[in-house]
């Protein structure tokens, strides 16, 4: 029945192929009921013109993995893929001999009914931690830890928040593919993630992944709206994460900031080489610098991670109204244990939420109001693409001087 | 496989349809190793005499609800939805415009994988929670907080209840649908439910939901048996939730009463209006009621819940031997944070558990013994069906004064 | 599609039937994206002269079974059953008359994704407690309770260890069956499951439980590797659980012991009697006994448990270098709550890890390091075979006295 309801979208799309609306196909649906295990489509299919691009929706096998989705996207010259039943997190994603993502200890794309997110005192989020991107969120995105919460009985009472969040470890309700039929046929993948319950918050987040046939860029771009009656707290951290071949020993991070604070202690002892990198070290314990970053006079600015010979690169594009916060997460432990750094825009720090909200960073919604948030993430090939990248960061830097802070903030 | 099964039980049973034996099919079983995904059938195939009644099973798709069962009946003038994945539930019902369930802002029907139980503090059943119908038990039904047990050693250990227990977070594990050849031609849905564990509760439920082609009515028949060697505890309530159209300004819970006390201080306030519901209220904190109810001579009592016109009603009757205590939670909420009042009957009130033991309302089942309840849902439709639910209550009544205590009890 | 992978799979595997390398079916593979809902073979297929086996894998359905893989290997003499979902556990063994196994509350064959370990105070792991044998471990095996760990920022933090730790439900990322073509034809069954997260155990199991055509034993051997770069705490003990026929009052534990230590006080008052069970006592709370065996001149010691009549008995040997420790469960409840016994070797006691660290029992393993492990379990028939156990187990433990502890160790 799953192939016969494929065949129909497929006659009922090709027979309006003339048409200039795009293509629109739907993957995962709770309102239509639908669930395809497998699926796939070819540019030749839709955009004659621009052939050379495809879609792939399987379902992985075996472990913690059973019963997991996910949908490769290959435009032709990037490919990278989608991983609806975790909160539409990526995977990873590949250009010629550029890899985005890492290669974690944890090897299976974990189904989110092995995720006891309250295991290990609240880290059980790192049971499934492997993705390229991962949004932390919504409720919260931080550290674990107590916070208080209105109970069902009008109440203050007391919840253990768990590390970044539920938001990653919840499968999509509606999965729909589009396919723009006029130039430049942007090819996306959204998906909406519920964050609902009764007594709590009723967030959802649309999400969006797209890139056009040739391109060497992947375009996030979510909108978060608070469907309850209440006005309700919320978090996102864009939680992009990068191992060999851009991170290296002499890797860099690059972008224009306004302010650099370690995170904790043991941040502040290493803040003068902060935006260099180690190679693997066994040993390793984290480094963490949260950023307030520098914007272009239209409110947008650019970070990146370089290699050493600076010929290959990934730089992400968002609006600081958006994203106001900048996580730097290194953790160049040895390659076993996961060898990474994180580049982390997002609507705060990732301290407990507790925390956070003592310096003004939980923002809150409106009943019925949204957060649009847009990242542009592009892969550079050579010294001249990556070149480019630190002239724009360098031209946004000259606005203002840096401030370094040696300090952690005070968070009693 | 599965079709197969399905064409050989059918046929099987079609040979037998001149006996006067019902018809048994089994949806799900262990024992068997049966579950259909899909299944349907209709009534002029079983009783020709009274064809115009319908089951369907489907299995649910997307999101949180990714691979749950649902089995709907229409007797020809009612329906109603039952999730064996979810302990049996009652999804909702409808019988023209009278609607039976509520608009929570949980609107999938959440598969237990997805259900931590013990999230938020205890709350973490609230991220499922959307049913017309749930039972709470079988262990404990109430507040989360600490309760004492004896562990696997033999020593007092404390272990943390979590809100209204596990059952209505456990797939049954034998489903049957029975359909009676004789008039009036009972439907029945069966399905059994085993909440067991090692050193722990042994109680098993035997749930039944049924209807006649044509009623207007609902029977739940439930059995509850205590398994294991030992005395165990159990508790049970019936969590019947009703929003629009029979919640409305003006609606009214009806029922013959011989004490009303407040659960809490919140409570206390509006006291005197305890039986009125208002319209949807921002900021609305629940407020909740035990009830004593008042039987007739036969020991059963009706309550309901009537709208502003008294021309749309709910009527619940059943034993005070069964379920000597009833809840009335009154959650007039705004809507979108959900608009609901629960009236239900139980062996308790919903404190925790180590509450409810104190005032001695936590029963015991010996080695092999059952309790059993049964509650008729009647739908009442048009001022004088409703009149005459008010008119039983009201005979009810005059048996005794209520008493109308406006302290909670002294819980410490 | 499925189907069609067995039958080349099959089809190939005949081509090569003269050759003499085993055949490899692989039923599970997270690696070739492979996952067969049911499969079997028989040994005519495969052992023209030894036909007289098959192996069945099948998928439970209902209740909480649901989704549950199993596989059957009948040798033509003894026939026993693997779980790959629950981490290769075994469920059960039957040879004629003798049943390995006992009749636990807990009826279904538990899918993980309903177990939530740290439930009722850290015994979770009890709601699915109903194999002949599950491996406890591996980053714990012993009681609930709080033990220390560094965490992500590098600091001592504090986690909840859940009861006998998580592998055993965890499901099997690798499973494959092997058919050795010369004789004796062993029969393998291997699974290969992950105990993996970020800053955290990256501890693998290779299992493997095999048999032989005809024969009365059944060989478990499993190795544990560190997969991280540090190196790592880890446990196992593996929890052989039996019930009637071989558990009786008047059965007896049998073993070479260099020394037994009750587990706590109320193991200390029938200390006398540690060895013999009695009948299924109702109220009766577990007695367990911490023993060091003695080995044979070859490292090697045997234990076993036979019934009254000394004519149908079970024996375990396996070397004191990779499994130092036995501990010995006594349940003898009543049968509703589980009459049963333990016989349990493993490189610790079942104590929380903090306590076995104090003591020395928490081994390490370095970067790639293994610990290897085996127990052959042979089920003896007749006065004559459990008459050669005893025999065997005398003639070791003249090497030295036992020592016969009256209190429990000082875990403080």
């Amino acid at each position: 029945m799953k192939l016969i309801l494929i065949s129909l979208l497929m006659a009922s799309s090709l027979i309006h192929a003339q048409d200039k609306a795009p293509l629109v196909i739907t993957l995962t649906s709770v309102d239509k009921n639908i669930h395809l295990d497998s699926w796939q489509i070819s540019g030749s299919a839709v955009t004659p013109e621009k052939p050379d691009w495809s879609i792939t929706k399987k379902t992985l096998h075996g472990g913690k993995q059973e019963g997991v989705d996910l949908i490769t996207v290959d435009n032709g010259k990037l490919s990278f893929s989608v991983i609806p039943t975790r909160g539409m997190s990526l995977l990873n994603a590949r250009m010629d001999d550029i890899y985005l993502g890492w290669d974690s200890p944890v090897k299976e794309v974990v189904h989110p009914q092995y995720i006891r997110l309250e295991d290990r005192g609240g880290l059980g989020w790192l049971e499934g931690f492997n993705e390229w991107m991962v949004r932390c969120g919504l409720e919260s995105t931080g550290h674990p830890g107590t916070d208080s919460f209105i109970n069902n009985v009008g109440d203050e009472a007391t919840m253990d928040l768990t590390l970044h969040g539920k938001i990653g470890n919840i499968p999509a309700s509606e999965v729909e593919v589009i396919i723009e039929r006029v130039p430049p046929h942007r090819i996306r993948i959204r998906g909406r993630v519920d964050e609902r319950m009764f007594y709590g918050p009723k967030l959802e987040i649309q999400t969006e992944v797209s890139t056009t046939p040739g391109s060497a860029s992947v375009r996030i771009s979510d909108t978060i709206t608070n469907r309850g009656d209440d006005p309700q707290e919320f978090q996102i951290l864009y939680h992009a994460n990068y191992g060999p071949p851009l991170l290296e020993e002499g890797a860099q991070f690059v972008g224009p900031v306004k302010k650099v604070i370690p995170f904790n202690d043991h941040a502040s002892e290493s803040i003068d080489s902060y935006s260099i990198y180690k190679r693997p070290t066994a040993g390793f314990t984290e480094q963490v610098y949260c950023m307030t970053p520098l914007a272009d006079y239209d409110g947008r600015t650019t970070i990146g991670l370089v290699n050493r010979s600076k010929n290959k690169g990934i730089s992400m594009k968002f609006s600081i109204q958006q994203l106001p916060f900048i996580t730097l997460w290194k953790n160049t432990n040895s390659e076993g244990e996961g060898y990474v750094t994180g580049l982390e825009p997002g609507t705060n720090f990732p301290n407990n939420r507790r925390i956070e909200r003592k310096f003004g960073r939980v923002p809150k919604l409106d009943s019925g109001q949204s957060h649009h948030a847009e990242i542009d993430f592009t892969i550079l090939k050579g010294n001249k693409a990556v070149g480019g990248l630190i002239d724009q960061i360098q031209k946004i830097q000259r606005r203002a001087q840096p401030v370094i802070e040696t300090k952690p903030e005070n968070k009693d």
